[in-house]
């Protein structure tokens, strides 16, 4: 049995991201994969090798050499080497080892419940009722929880166990579309909506279609920068280039034209600019998108023939005095042709918002204006996974047609649902304001969404430190700040950032006593850090 | 407004699965999409365009012609033309169309609760009870329900609203590990286990990492033919090398190694060989492999240096007398070195057995002797999508770890897995015997699995009707049934078989009555089929 122990030092990778690498690797008996170049190779996690001492082939089948390459390059900070390492000291504290801290805070990662969001009554009432039909006569479940319950279960052939058309119940989508013309005002087709396995799934079964060589060139999807890294970890996998634009931080994160096509510019001669991803309200930066920025982002869409690729599954989750959800859909649409012709999908899901159902894995892309015959493909290349959960499908429904006033769940729902939503407003104003109060901290207001970006200046010996250290200096930092504190925020460098600047993200899901708690130990490590390396 | 309608005649496509195209195409308005060729392009579904009569755009972002071609050419049988087609009749008859019969019988998929299988009550109570935990106060459920799920939840940190680890919960991958080391009788590290969206998902993401272009070679994979279709549709998505190997229908759809070592020769040339695929028991084929012939593939695979990806969804679907199932991780174990130390992966789902819970998404991977830096990297590539749906996690945890002797839902899990299994066994031999009673029908006994994959002949008059009618005899065969019966089976070339011999699949899932029904009319059409082409 062989140990592979990693220190997580950070080198230089594409896109602005940065690539960890094994800085000690030890193969006691490896086969194949004992190689002096090892230390050089990406790595993840920690793991305990198993039957390497009965092993006695020469040469594996798959290794490291033959494993897909674009496997090995793509990265995923929000479940990177920091939240490794921080679940490792979430070990060590059960297993009793001493630390300046009793426990670990996780702010890396946008998971509601986690973090003690309390999940909305309605919701799992009608999926604990679809789940198990004796409970439709339970007398302790409202009237409109069975209802809803009986009619999802109709539409599903009397059980959830039963596959659904590869695109979702027609009844859910159906809802799917009503809710979107009460939002927008527009009419949306029901037969334009496809229920996913959340909206990564559904992302990642949409940027496939891109993937086409023509003429030696492959295409390009445009990223903000900072991103959401799911969308630098897909397109790596999938070997299409990504076109990196900045947000604009000192406008609040927006988006500016002038930098859309200077990062278009740069990339033309490579690849096919062929979409645009916009992240609306920002991950991981929080700004809630203008009217007039959307208009800009179409009009340089439009000019440059670009799909856009509407991320927004926070379209709840509005803080800001003043700020407003647009969906991009909306837009296009008040905008008139020959915009409203224009290929757009929007990605919506059920574990944000109130709701905060990332464990179910639900969620819905609406298309418009695909072109028919790449929309049949597009189909007929989900059918092969035959469907996503009926109960992600199911909790979708809840969420698009939730209780109606009058009805017997309304009152609660409402309350529940208002109590998360004012107390993430009230979150997202302390971290915003603790984090501006700290030396060297400049961190945006968080109008939407659940994290905040702030940048950091790090004294010149910390970044010396970090060097020697062979880490990014927001790697350092934050890695100093986990092991000192048991915080666990994602550094900047795993998001993009403009070259020179250091930042982080963390969620504001922390719950108030708590997240009051995490901004004080971390006002002290800061202070801290800072004198020490002033 | 402008309609695509289909005809579904087909053609020949790569590796003796065939394409269907459309026959008639009508675009009144459609851009960049209105091209003279398009009638030879492949279709699956039936739509209707929104929009495109204020369509304004000349050329489509993302058009048929820029459009991934892996995506362009992968066929997915099991919810192919047929199946649309049955769809469109199901709701011809709900708008109360005449037809010669009252409703679609759905033999197409393996679809157990939709035939009206009953879930497992003990799976449905810890599934309801984790979503909504007020029900671990109800009096009504047992005891060692609350127990498990109250386990479940700490695991899932509360809620399974929370996002797991991406290979799923610690708790029930080592559950897991335990029901297969209790299975095999040899070891089991919780660590090689990988809890995924299904079987569909976990297969997809494993085999993405064998896509390596090597000296200009690509992999290839060795699939059974007949095969199910999510393997060459993973693989031409994917565009990795598909090497199709007969099985011996002579014999029982058993492996022949001279029929391996032909496929593998055949292909060496312009692929890397570097896997081999084995589903058992068989889909759509219903063998159980005997242990002597598994340890030939083993050592087939061995002389070939070929991770073995072992498909074994099925293992609780064994009905003939003398069948038994084995892993192939056991046998790999048993035959010792240099077996032993063999590259193997096995995917196990929620969805078939006893349990039939296809719409909650569950499954697992067991992973042994994959290179450590591969592994690194495979467990990093699924974390993008964060985690599987914790329901279908939980619902594996049920079937891993059912009720023991002595609990409160025992004798009830018992009886009913019991009376599923059981029927499923009459099931399996009265699809047989009715069958082999057929004239021109050749069936092999359904020994395992949910599937009868019977040969027939066909008269040469109606060869030459589907050849008039553009459409392969099976699938000629499978339309005429379907429309004359509402029987929806799926035509053999969508699982690929010898050239000149026609098959079908079918399911044995409708209940006993209604699969008596559906065998009587079955053999009517037969009959008039016959009479009619003679």
């Amino acid at each position: 049995m062989s140990n592979i122990r990693l220190a997580f030092p950070f080198v230089n990778g594409r896109n602005g991201v940065r690539r960890f690498t094994s800085a000690s690797v030890k193969l006691e008996k490896s086969g194949d994969c004992q190689n002096k170049s090892v230390a050089a190779r990406p790595f993840t996690c920690t793991f305990t090798r198993t039957m390497a001492t009965t092993n006695s082939h020469e040469k594996r089948s798959l290794n490291y050499d033959n494993l897909n390459p674009n496997v090995k390059i793509m990265e995923y900070a929000v479940r990177g080497p920091i939240v490794i390492r921080a679940a490792q000291i979430a070990k060590e504290l059960q297993q009793g080892v001493k630390k300046p801290f009793n426990e670990v805070i996780s702010a890396n990662i946008g998971d509601c419940h986690a973090m003690g969001q309390v999940p909305i009554t309605f919701i799992r009432q009608v999926l604990s009722s679809v789940l198990y039909p004796p409970l439709l006569d339970d007398p302790k479940i409202p009237d409109d929880v069975k209802q809803r319950s009986r009619e999802i279960l109709k539409a599903a052939r009397g059980s959830v166990g039963c596959y659904t058309e590869s695109t979702g119940l027609e009844l859910i989508r159906r809802h799917v579309a009503e809710f979107i013309e009460q939002r927008d005002g527009y009419p949306s087709d029901w037969q334009n909506i496809l229920l996913c396995g959340g909206a990564s799934d559904g992302i990642k079964n949409f940027l496939k279609l891109f993937l086409c060589n023509v003429d030696g060139k492959l295409p390009g999807v445009m990223i903000p920068i900072p991103q959401y890294p799911l969308y630098s970890a897909t397109l790596a996998e999938m070997g299409i280039t990504q076109i990196g634009y900045y947000l604009d931080e000192s406008k609040n994160w927006a988006l500016n034209v002038d930098e859309l096509e200077r990062a278009l510019e740069e990339k033309k001669e490579t690849c096919i600019p062929k979409c645009i991803v916009v992240i609306n309200p920002g991950n991981p930066t929080g700004q809630v998108l203008t009217k007039q920025n959307i208009q800009e982002i179409i009009k340089f869409a439009h000019n440059h023939n670009l799909f856009i690729l509407a991320d927004e599954v926070y379209q709840h989750n509005i803080y800001a005095e003043g700020s407003e959800f647009f969906s991009f859909k909306k837009i296009l649409m008040e905008m008139g042709e020959p915009y409203s012709s224009m290929e757009l999908v929007s990605f919506m899901s059920c574990s944000k918002g109130y709701m905060g159902e990332c464990g179910l894995r639900g969620g819905y892309a609406e298309v418009i204006n695909m072109c028919p015959e790449v929309k049949v493909n597009y189909l007929k290349s989900v059918s092969a996974m035959l469907c996503s959960t009926v109960i992600g499908q199911a909790c979708m429904d809840t969420i698009v047609n939730p209780p109606r006033k009058g009805e017997p769940s309304y009152e609660l729902y409402i309350k529940e649902r208002k109590a998360v939503l004012d107390s993430l407003n009230m979150r997202a104003r302390m971290v915003v304001d603790a984090f501006n109060s700290f030396e060297g901290f400049s961190c945006n207001p968080v109008q939407g969404a659940m994290y905040a970006f702030p940048s950091i200046t790090l004294p010149p010996k910390a970044i010396e430190a970090a060097k020697k250290n062979n880490q990014h200096p927001d790697v350092f930092y934050a890695f100093q700040l986990l092991e000192r504190t048991g915080i666990c925020i994602v550094p900047g460098s795993g998001f993009g950032q403009q070259p020179g600047t250091f930042h982080f993200r963390t969620t504001i899901l922390p719950q108030p006593e708590k997240l009051k708690e995490m901004l004080g130990k971390f006002r002290a490590f800061h202070l801290e850090f800072v004198e020490e390396y002033k």
